[in-house]
């Protein structure tokens, strides 16, 4: 299987505290200055044996259009868990998942992925088709967040759901045409997945149809257009408000 | 005065829509595909007598960088209000506003201003220095929500919270080393300003002197990294479901 890239300072220093990744080698520019972050990188990288390269800045070259400060990791690819393995993991509190229909920016997943494991979320899921994957820009918008959270690829979004109810699982669906609030529903006392649309087509009719709450952000000013990272932090902190009440 | 640039049909008939700044011409690529968009912001344009040419792919020569979709406008430069004029609109209910210390990017931004137009919020605070301007990215990243909120710059943060305090508004600042959780403070009886700072340094020490409260939102899983427009999101919704409630 081939390495990923994964670049910059941040992203670098969480796959190595994470260290659920193996670490081929770690890159780094001859003409960095080196900061605590780059010592700290250094030390752990000494720590835990794996091979870093002073190397001139061509061998950035490839990846100019990345914000790579100057340093990248040559890193296993993302393991994907399974539905099923995720479901049987059950614990003894209530848990939460968010489910992505179509979000197709990779820094909004990037962005996704960090509020989700700030806000305690147990995992996303992912379709195999038409939503962005996780690669290189949505690894660095993480900053290391990808590593703390399991991602769940499905062909099916709709036999992901229908799995998740016959677990005792409850589907909320946001979409703008919703009449209930976020906030009416009650989160605390349930396992429920949070299903979140693309910008412009919102949630899919059939995972709708599929949901068991489809619940509005109340706009105002008429502006109908936050966008899908904020309005997804909206709602998942209501979430982590009822639950630490 | 020069014009700004504005990128993309939804910025461009964003600022048709909303008509508070002069839109001085708007250009065309000719092999753009004529949609549902194109026609509109070509029938508002007409309405408005504005000036629309069809020009060739080298116009858009310099704005390679930019997502423009074949569509720019030139719109005279986005109108700041002074702090004292807001203060001075009141109105017979309580108002918010955000207040941002050093925040650099201009995508965080426009997600920003258009989470606040979303939620309510009734204007935005900026430095003069030390934060992002309002450009063209910015502009771009808001989709149009620019237009629906008074932008004020001011020369000095805390000039401007003292200033808000002696007119009967409390200050709410966002710190990660608070003791309060945001959802602690009760939003819906006061004119609040809410204080987000820049994401590594967070908000200045003499900012948060100067605070009424300072609230930080409840991280789990050790990982204290939430994107400063999605931290605000979670605070500002917060405070509108409690006016809502």
């Amino acid at each position: 299987m081939e390495n990923d890239i994964i670049f910059g300072k941040n992203s670098v220093m969480e796959a190595l505290i994470a260290g659920k990744r193996e670490i081929n080698k770690i890159l780094i520019s001859k003409n960095i200055h080196t900061d605590v972050k780059i010592a700290k990188i250094k030390e752990l990288a000494q720590e835990k044996g794996i091979v870093f390269q002073f190397v001139g800045k061509e061998k950035f070259q490839p990846y100019a259009e990345y914000n790579h400060q100057g340093i990248i990791a040559q890193i296993s690819p993302i393991k994907y868990m399974e539905l099923e393995d995720f479901i049987e993991n059950s614990t003894d509190k209530f848990r939460s998942l968010v489910i992505l229909d179509g979000v197709e920016d990779s820094h909004n997943l990037g962005a996704i992925i960090r509020t989700c494991v700030c806000a305690g979320v147990d995992g996303i899921i992912i379709p195999s088709r038409r939503n962005v994957q996780v690669n290189s820009v949505v690894e660095k918008t993480s900053a290391g967040a990808i590593n703390h959270i399991p991602i769940i690829k499905v062909n099916s979004l709709i036999n992901a759901v229908q799995t998740l109810k016959d677990n005792n699982w409850w589907i909320v669906s946001a979409d703008a045409s919703a009449s209930d609030n976020y906030y009416d529903v009650k989160y605390d006392d349930m396992n429920f997945a949070l299903v979140m649309g693309a910008e412009h087509a919102g949630v899919s009719k059939s995972l709708l149809k599929a949901s068991d709450f489809v619940v509005k952000i109340p706009m105002q000013n008429n502006f109908n257009s936050l966008n899908v990272s904020n309005a997804l932090s909206a709602i998942i902190f209501e979430a982590l408000r009822q639950k630490l009440k």
